[in-house]
């Protein structure tokens, strides 16, 4: 069988469960899910053999340290994937809630109703926790899913995958509702983006480059996740001690995740007193500034240049500019920002106002660390990822975001 | 300048005009959008002589009388469509409106709220009318419009929006916030769909040739529209008498619109009763039919073949088919629908519901004419026309279609 073949094959079967899965009740899912989480316990010791071929493979590839830290399952990771799946479990299913319902004149009574997208393509990399969370919002929200990991990973996966699809079915989800595609070539992935016949909608979860890929090449709906060029303007109002706790946390908590600040803003009339303070603490928490001409005359830092304003470093690298005004920093955030995660720090109730309604990002904020915009912080209880287009969903994606909705109309013969 | 430079141009501009579009007050949006009707009536007679150079050609090209008549403008439709931006005037802004506001156990206060996608591109054929009706509701929602008609109304189209964006920015609307591409080659639409970077979505109307080439072919996330192969099933328990009128209205009402049925399904059992009677008000209404072997063993009609099943005829046609199942209807319209409408006429309880549930269609209707699925119809004051993919929209798309969202966060120093 040739890989286009295989994939439609899977793609095929994805397709016949999803209609299952649409009609699934919510005790039988929630079943599955606490199921899954058993089977990835009893297995743990399988799981971490395949992992360790995976990871035997990266090293001898000379795979980076942080990346063979994401691919690295244990007792430990294996547990939370577990507890993932039962938190999903206990999640309120979204599928068959009535967004509105009204009635028309004529006595047409109309609902708009929450259903599953259908088939739901994760396209993703590394870490192999992904597989079992994106298989549980998607089994939770009645869509199937097929799943195409990287190919550092692909023996957890693959093992991964087996485990809790065959303890998903045991439990009484249809045969295909979670796949994995176990061919790691680059053509399945460009088979997969064409399959509009049998794939609703395709996330992809990595890097720039894989995200553009998928967008670049795919006829598939895709939701566009990830990138975060994000920004934090202190305003010449705001109060400066808070202001260093808040650019430390935004950018040091945990330096290689979207929602962290790439960039940071300082209202001139702050700068020549902020600046040196903050430089102190990020310094010393080893952070790499890059700054403009008029910050390099307050502190000692490397010059930033246009690329770096541009850049999601995803590192302990923070890139800095003096502006003039919150207009400058409003037309610097257009510029450069990947509209992910943008806030002010001000005690200026109009300037906040104007930040709040100008600036165009998934996630606005005032007076907080750009470090909240996570499916967990915003209280949807799990996320498949953020979305970074404006198109059906935009920030955190929970179950609901999973979803699209149908209206049902209850009528008495009417006709127009 | 070359098609790509002309079409990244007016899209450039677009993109800035959006900025300001998504923060213009309401009052400034209608003030615009009654000067833009005004505009269209005291211009009717320039409107009237470009679309008569529109007529000319079409009847040298030898256009059918149908896509003429779709051509045409007169005085009565162009205060038609004065009206319409009239109307769309006195609609509720969607922008601003909080979706949910919460808040978060650490005092964060979370609001989802709604905004503009930003620019958004329309790809359509004939009708001049949609010029200005896509205009209306893409000003109203706070967008910005790039209008892409087709070559034989294009005299139409760049008067009228030439007058209308005129008008609109005399009232206080950004420069190039409603703009028509004036290049008819099938290379401006080319460009038009990899412009990411400018355009945030793109919405194609017209027939499915169109729609399959935008869908194929854009980078810009799309909204597809339109093509309806919409079916009526009538279940043993259906009230026969008003079977016949529902039939009839969902056939005939309208035959070359989206929301028009192309098969009729007829529970075996009530065939022999129903069918008879159908065909007779359904002949004397000019409707062909095209029906099963046993539809032909009750009734005198051509036989249909696959393809008929298939097929969206916009005409005065309909495919017959018994089945023997309300299963057996779900299995025929799962095959063949193009998940538009469906409706069953049935009085048995559990058969509506099972219906509801498992047809998988933008709308499912019970003892109801599927002409219902119409923006007007649902109450929804206008339409920029009915969505039949799952990501974003589905079913009729109004205002609110036209938006996306983004959270606002009030914080008062928190870091994570």
């Amino acid at each position: 069988m040739d890989i286009k073949e295989y994939v439609i094959e899977k793609a095929s079967l994805a397709k016949t469960a999803a209609r299952k899965m649409a009609i699934l009740n919510t005790d039988t899912k929630n079943n599955a899910l606490l199921a899954m989480a058993d089977a990835l316990i009893s297995n743990m010791d399988t799981i971490i053999e395949a992992n360790g071929v995976d990871m035997s493979f990266g090293k001898e590839k000379g795979l980076s340290d942080s990346l063979l830290d994401r691919l690295m399952l244990d007792k430990k990771r294996i547990e939370a994937m577990a507890q993932g799946l039962r938190d999903v479990a206990s999640l309120d299913d979204p599928i068959g809630e009535a967004l509105r319902m009204w009635k028309r004149p004529n006595n047409l009574k109309i609902a708009q109703v929450r259903v599953p997208l259908g088939v739901i393509g994760i396209i993703y990399e590394a870490r192999p926790n992904v597989t079992v969370d994106a298989a549980a919002l998607c089994i939770k929200s009645g869509n199937a899913v097929i799943l195409r990991g990287g190919s550092e990973a692909i023996n957890s996966n693959k093992t991964v995958a087996r485990i809790i699809s065959e303890a998903g079915e045991k439990a009484g989800l249809p045969q295909g509702a979670v796949s994995l595609i176990e061919n790691t070539d680059r053509d399945a992935v460009n088979v997969m983006l064409k399959l509009n016949k049998y794939i609703d909608v395709i996330i992809p979860r990595g890097g720039a480059g894989l995200i553009n890929t998928v967008v670049q090449n795919s006829t598939v709906p895709v939701i566009e996740t990830g990138v975060g060029n994000c920004h934090l303007y202190v305003d010449d109002s705001a109060d400066l001690a808070r202001a260093i706790d808040i650019t430390v946390n935004a950018k040091t908590q945990r330096p290689a995740v979207c929602n962290t600040i790439e960039t940071l803003l300082v209202h001139k009339d702050v700068a020549e007193k902020f600046l040196p303070e903050v430089a102190k603490v990020l310094g010393s928490l080893g952070v790499e500034l890059r700054g403009c001409q008029v910050t390099q005359s307050i502190i000692t830092c490397k010059a930033a240049t246009e690329e770096d304003y541009e850049t999601e470093f995803l590192d302990l690298i923070l890139a800095v500019k003096v502006v003039d005004s919150l207009d400058d920093a409003i037309e610097h955030i257009y510029r450069y920002s990947s509209k992910h995660s943008e806030s002010i720090l001000t005690n200026n109730y109009a300037n906040s106002q104007r930040f709040l309604n100008e600036v165009d990002a998934a996630a606005v904020y005032v007076n907080a660390s750009t470090r909240f915009t996570d499916g967990s912080e915003f209280g949807f209880g799990a996320e498949i990822g953020i979305s970074t287009q404006k198109l059906h969903a935009r920030g955190p994606m929970g179950l609901k975001e999973l979803t699209s909705s149908k209206y049902i109309i209850y009528g008495e013969g009417q006709v127009r």
